[in-house]
């Protein structure tokens, strides 16, 4: 669906990482999928659709919920916003998401996590079709993942997947580590390596010493929440690492600055390439939302899938 | 379900792997599982039923589907058979399976593969109804294990599984290696193993020096289908070895035997543990089948799952 990134394939310096520019990547996949938008309107008089929906007031959640709506609206797609009180029912919620279902004008359906009180995440996302499952959370997609047939992929990991074509290359043969186990990262992540030919790693919390391990990576891909955990020892020489993690810590002066798992000062002497934080992986995952939607929106009208 | 292994649990002699013996392990699971079909029948007045079809005369297939069908009398299970001509179209197959899946007196449906002429088999193994879907090869079943819920899984996998549990006890922490990425046993088994809290590492025909990686895994299993492609070299000394590869080689004389992918008499000086073939992981497979029939039953009639 997108090209390689323009970006300097130059051999980086020795002792200096080249920058992984997720920023532009997504921008310039956004700008792609706009471009797919009006050609799937051309042809059929469809405009895809995307429904959020957000159970009660959690802040971050709610700049979650908007940034996606603005995106989906600049890549020329329909946002539906569907803001829920805290106080609504699982009964409630299940049958917004099966109108949702059964709504030709919606494509993509993502319900923001996490969900408040005793609304039980599982069903929620297993009730929507798996048609329409753009965040890939559901059991049919986990699934279609593990069997390695075409769906819809988890967003984070399906963002790194593509960083990692553009600026690796082939994958195939390659050690990869993948660090932390969740269903929404680390996992998908480890299957989406393997469907491209890596050998594969899944490390977490109870690995015993995981930098011995991580040292024989030429691909790292870090999905933790820890900051920081990821140090220079943890890197061979060349390597590329993807940082997920993304946390808000204090500095001097009473301020705070994002950083990720890594270190990023340690390891963009070691590393080949290397995402910062923020700029890295991050704005790929709203990016890979919109290439969700636009794939499901081809898949239910079109009949025809698209494979990463 | 079952008891830990009653064998000898003693220090084996230094240079010499303890064997383990999946064929008493089967032995005793299936004795169990005879056990629970007489208590749930006099709970619920219900013969948990296994229906099997084979299509076409593979003549592997059918001893392959004969011996189930001994094995789940043996268990005081109902057994039926569907052996089907080769000519059948995907639309008797898929149809046999409707039937199947309403019909009250069946707990689980297995159709042998690999399906002769143009069946797909993606499309015949995702009509059987999740519930009774005992082979555990279903996308939903997958997505399920993939998430961490509970469902059916693989027989091979989840036999090798109750092996190492067994054998080795407590799996967190230890590092694992599966060599071989199949859909039927390296994949599924990977994600039990994570379940465990293994560090895990999965191998196949891309990977570079995997005696390397292998030299570090705690717990080997090897499901390539190529005999005697693990010599002593990829064996760290003490690691508990489950070898899933069976093949037929000629010996002098004109006779065969049944081997491994591990080379048996090399692995047995450097393994702690380590399964020989045959008599190690295959009978297990179909004393899984058994098993996760009882799971669907119990699940079909009594509405509560049972996990490993």
């Amino acid at each position: 669906m997108t090209g390689p990134v323009s970006s300097d394939p130059q051999i980086p310096t020795p002792g200096e990482a080249r920058l992984i520019d997720g920023k532009g990547f997504a921008n310039r996949l956004t700008q792609d999928i706009a471009e797919d938008v009006r050609a799937f309107y051309a042809r059929h008089q469809v405009t895809p659709g995307l429904a959020v929906v957000l159970v009660g007031n959690d802040p971050a959640s709610e700049v979650y919920v908007r940034n996606k709506a603005l995106q989906t609206h600049r890549a020329g797609m329909r946002s539906f916003m569907h803001m829920l009180p805290e106080t609504t029912s699982q009964e409630e919620l299940l049958a917004l998401i099966a109108r949702l279902n059964i709504d030709p004008e919606i494509h993509g359906i993502l319900v923001q996590l996490p969900l408040p009180g005793d609304l039980d995440p599982v069903a929620v996302t297993n009730a929507i079709d798996p048609r329409k499952d753009v965040d890939g959370l559901g059991v049919v997609n986990a699934g279609r993942l593990a069997l390695g047939l075409p769906g819809l992929v988890p967003c984070t990991p399906l963002g790194c997947l593509l960083l990692l074509k553009s600026y690796v290359g082939d994958l195939r043969g390659l050690n990869a580590m993948v660090v932390g186990a969740s269903n929404l990262v680390g996992r998908p992540m480890a299957q989406l390596l393997l469907r491209e030919g890596c050998t594969v790693t899944v490390a977490h919390i109870d690995t015993r010493d995981p930098q011995v391990l991580a040292r024989q990576a030429d691909i790292l891909v870090v999905a933790t929440g820890c900051s920081g955990l990821v140090n220079g020892a943890w890197i061979k020489p060349g390597a590329t690492v993807i940082d997920v993690g993304i946390s808000r810590v204090p500095v001097e002066n009473g301020k705070t600055r994002l950083v990720g798992d890594v270190v990023f000062d340690e390891a963009r002497h070691i590393a080949g390439q290397i995402t910062p934080v923020p700029g890295g992986v991050g704005p790929m995952t709203i990016a890979c939302l919109l290439r969700n939607t636009m794939q499901a929106a081809r898949e239910l009208v079109e009949g025809v899938g698209d494979t990463v």
